[in-house]
């Protein structure tokens, strides 16, 4: 940030009054720009067992495969918008349930929210953000090639639960971008 | 917003190529400025069974009764958020637990998220946003004196649970401003 998005003029990096963190402040108008955290929101939709994956067209990690997420928009909920973006990556419907993953993306400043969901029927297929979408059991995740950290926590923990037969909240940090893991 | 933050000429209101919604977009540099929700975390303190709850010294709802509560910053997790405005606004240190309530305030444009908490000792008083902080046993609770409606749904379903003896997650979603209730 380098203007003020309410006058254009310069904006200065630094702790107003009665705060504690530095700010971006205008020098002209004082106008404050606070910076928080924002929400990717997606979500594991299942059907009989097999779960519905997305290998994305666009970067970061193109060519790689995900679940259903993107950022939440304003005047949504947080399963809206997991339904959304399921609609628009895999052309899927899918029924929301409960939440199974909080991931604190620390390094990119962004929270991911990751639903337990069912596919309502299997009339999906790729979306323009993806290549290709698809149904995978469970010994055939492609583990090695799953596009961010915080997918792969969430599908660990799911399939962990259903295993268990229990639908538990499970919370993780992540601090900093991570190497890119060999291929095999 | 009416200029950009990255070169300070003026934005327009438009729907991007390949986009569903309209974004303040520059006319100059082409940045696409997106607005997302905010998240608001706070948490439900409680000691031998009386919840802490602080006088807002501050606008919207000065002289009004509220959970510790605030923006989450970038670089923390939604529970060292909330252990921290506990800190700010009641000088209390809590051990923050599960999730009770996720409230979509859609007119506002945030998620507010409120864990169940325990006060760690009764060194607690009035931070610089708050006119006074005290413990109310259930029955003490200044109802009709509350500051937000989520916060009265949170202490709703905190003591619902609290009887029946579970933590449970509790969506909620409010899409318009209350009108203030009559104090009586």
């Amino acid at each position: 940030m380098k203007f003020c998005s309410a006058c254009g003029q310069s904006v200065g990096f630094l702790i107003p009054d009665g705060d504690h963190l530095p700010r971006y402040v205008c020098g002209s108008c004082k106008t404050i720009h606070y910076q928080n955290p924002r929400l990717i929101v997606g979500c594991v939709p299942e059907h009989e067992g097999k779960i519905l994956l997305c290998r994305r067209a666009i970067e970061p990690r193109r060519g790689f495969w995900t679940i259903p997420a993107g950022f939440m928009e304003n005047g949504e909920s947080l399963q809206t918008a997991a339904a959304r973006e399921s609609m628009e990556e895999a052309l899927a419907r899918v029924d929301i349930g409960s939440i199974c993953a909080i991931v604190h993306v620390l390094h990119a400043e962004q929270v991911h929210v990751v639903f337990r969901a069912k596919l309502l029927n299997l009339d999906f297929g790729a979306g323009p953000e993806s290549l290709e979408v698809a149904l995978f059991e469970e010994s055939e995740i492609p583990w090695r090639d799953l596009a961010f950290r915080s997918v792969e926590f969430a599908l660990q923990r799911y399939l962990d639960d259903r295993r268990a037969g229990r639908e538990t909240l499970h919370f993780q940090d992540l601090d900093h971008p991570a190497k890119p893991k060999p291929r095999v």
